[in-house]
């Protein structure tokens, strides 16, 4: 009997070998589905693998920085639960989420956010990927074809595939999704669902005009199709003025907003939740049942207790700060070290910066060649929604890595690019 | 702006109008998939929302009693939790789950039901119901065919349609699964998957016999189908000899073993667990982070805590002492007060008792009478594969009520069936 454990999921041996794009497992003689036959795993999964290396600098991730989580107050929210509820959350619960947490989540964000409309309710999930995965489990049929921006989310592009839609990838540029190339589009092809991430983008880092949001809800009305609205870094914005989320035009039900307490609490609770009309929450508690019943109860209670007992909005002002500082120094770095040759975009908050290398660059090889000088970016070919093509582009991640990092790593991608670029 | 997140979900005012069979929902104009256009929301999981009435005696539910939480103990871990790791279940972590959980459970199954081979690994899922999902997901296309038991648990055969596989509805007996039907429509059907709760199965309360699990896999390496072994109540046997798991006699990939630490420890964590070749694997993370990323940590760090620092088998035996008594005294009032018309099976664990009315009565509004008189129970239509048809037949639950609520239980549920049949 064998106990091994260990995570041999792609069988990729380093971090050269993620990015190299050939099959990475062995012999594989199991029929499976025609849905998963064609997919691979997110290469931003795997490199997590190879961060456990203290020599490594990583700019890989998307993780929030643990010095933002609030350790010391959930500690305390953890131990009031054990004492008064330990029954509640150890139990089976309620499909819908816990009914406080549903309460405080729906007041908070149409206070702040006003994207809670008159027939809209909310639905709790395991975290914002479990939003998206029912979204297009209960709106799409195998062959629908579903638009997303290009670069997108690689959780979002894999799982969209997984149902077997088609694709259209709609172009990006710094004010976000071209809404006039999709409207062009719309004139021949029936489009179901479109999925975006309006504000400060991943992995583009750009934020969506109020204009162009405007725009998008018009032609969601216009040709009946769905918005949804993933949203995790709202909260995160470290410069500018705030825009409203698409979901707080839709008086007609077609948006879905997909939030999340990952980035302004902690990810590994993985509570995320959807904001949509009543009528489709009764079909979506069904694919959520389906799905896994209901999301792990304490999590819940643990983020209604501390929104009680806690002042989120300061806790994320802190968060803020802290991620404005590490971005205005990657920025710096990027100024200073960054061959002239590369673009990159300026985010004013997120997590992420999108650098574009001249045509006829490979990101992929060139993200192997970062790793092996102990930089960890992931290549443009795993934000492409067609066929992971390769692209000359990478990802850049300024959420994680300390200050001094973000020094030394800048100094490294310039040195290694200006030598790379062809 | 609504604030409203009370449980509108199928908009069932009572009891009664659950079991009513009638489409619950109002207007709903939205196109939504034709996979989840044919769904209906679990009947089981409705009337948990009626439960808390204290006046409602429940043989309804499939919860584990509170009564077997070790609450203490899990208190003292989590303690430990955020004193030693809080960072690690705090941020994001890798699909395949908690490794040290991963390895410990492995180690513990291995060694208990020997259903380890050499070349598997484990997944950890978000419950049992997620191992379910990922299977379906994973390995069947929209039009293959899956068998079943009929009955069988509402939670896999709503995942199982909403892959629009079509049904297989194989007969149950006293002896589990009639696996000599099923070896007939081998003959003429091409099966991808069989699922099966072998042991004290939902909701028919019976166990498939050592011949039959043995027959069962052969025809599997015959015919080349998988066998997903659902198998949550394993450990929760009252009376009688074990009789070893499916994924037991597997040398070949064909089973996969879906595990759960719902019924010994507690359900609301929602740590479940697939045992499946490494090659499977693979695919089923890939299909794991379309679905959730990963699985909530603090729940598999806490389970992994509890296993290194307490004695689970011991508290296991404890849980069992207490259903034992539960299932004699259940039987006991049924046999008393039980209108000798009905047929019910003797279950030596699990949670359930399967009843069967004489021909021409309908499950669905015995249930509905049930209710009125303050018991509630689950209809047979809700087990059934095809199409939640009316059946002669009822599903008691005896792992939660208390002994004075079974003897109460039984006896209203005698007076009503004899009044009821027909």
């Amino acid at each position: 009997m064998s106990q091994n454990a260990s995570n041999t999921s792609v069988g990729a041996k380093t971090l050269a070998d993620v990015f190299s794009g050939k099959k990475l497992e062995g012999k594989f003689d199991y029929k499976i589905s025609d849905r998963m036959s064609v997919m691979q795993p997110s290469a931003v999964r795997e490199i997590f693998k190879f961060l456990d290396n203290p020599e490594v600098i990583s700019f890989a991730g998307g993780n929030p920085s643990e010095d933002t989580f609030p350790m010391e107050e959930l500690a305390e929210c953890s131990a009031r639960l054990y004492k008064d509820h330990p029954a509640t959350f150890l139990q089976y619960g309620i499909t819908e989420g816990y009914a406080p947490l549903r309460e405080l989540t729906l007041d908070r964000v149409s206070r702040k956010f006003g994207i809670v409309g008159e027939n809209d309710s909310i639905l709790m999930t395991t975290g914002g990927q479990q939003g998206i995965d029912l979204t297009m489990k209960v709106l799409t049929n195998e062959g629908d074809w579903v638009a997303c921006e290009d670069p997108s989310f690689i959780g979002a592009i894999n799982d969209i595939r997984s149902y077997r839609n088609q694709f259209l990838s709609v172009p990006l540029d710094d004010d976000g999704m071209d809404v006039d190339f999709l409207e062009r589009e719309l004139e021949t092809k029936k489009i179901k669902v479109i999925y975006t991430i309006p504000t400060f983008q991943n992995p583009g880092g750009v934020t969506m005009s109020l204009e162009r949001r405007k725009k998008l809800y018009e032609l969601a009305v216009k040709h009946d199709f769905f918005i949804l609205e993933d949203d995790p870094y709202h909260e995160m914005r470290c410069f500018g003025e705030e825009i409203p989320p698409i979901k707080s035009f839709d008086k007609t039900g077609h948006v879905i907003y997909c939030g999340s307490y990952s980035k302004i609490i902690a990810p590994g609770l993985r509570v995320g939740y959807l904001i949509l009309d009543r009528a489709l929450l009764q079909k979506f508690a069904v694919a959520k049942q389906c799905a896994d019943v209901h999301s792990c109860l304490y999590p819940q209670m643990l983020i209604a207790e501390y929104l009680t007992h806690f002042d989120i909005d300061a806790h994320v002002d802190l968060s803020r700060k802290l991620y404005a500082e590490r971005l205005t120094r990657m920025l710096a770095g990027l100024d200073r070290h960054m061959d002239p040759r590369v673009k990159f975009t300026r985010p004013r908050g997120g997590f992420f910066i999108w650098c574009i290398l001249p045509e006829g660059n490979s990101g992929a090889q060139l993200c192997g060649v970062l790793a092996e000088n102990r930089v960890a970016c992931v290549p443009g070919s795993t934000f492409d929604p067609m066929q992971w093509r390769d692209k000359p582009a990478f990802r850049i991640n300024y959420s994680m890595p300390s200050l001094a990092q973000i020094d030394e790593g800048t100094e490294i991608v310039g040195r290694v690019l200006r030598e790379f670029i062809k």
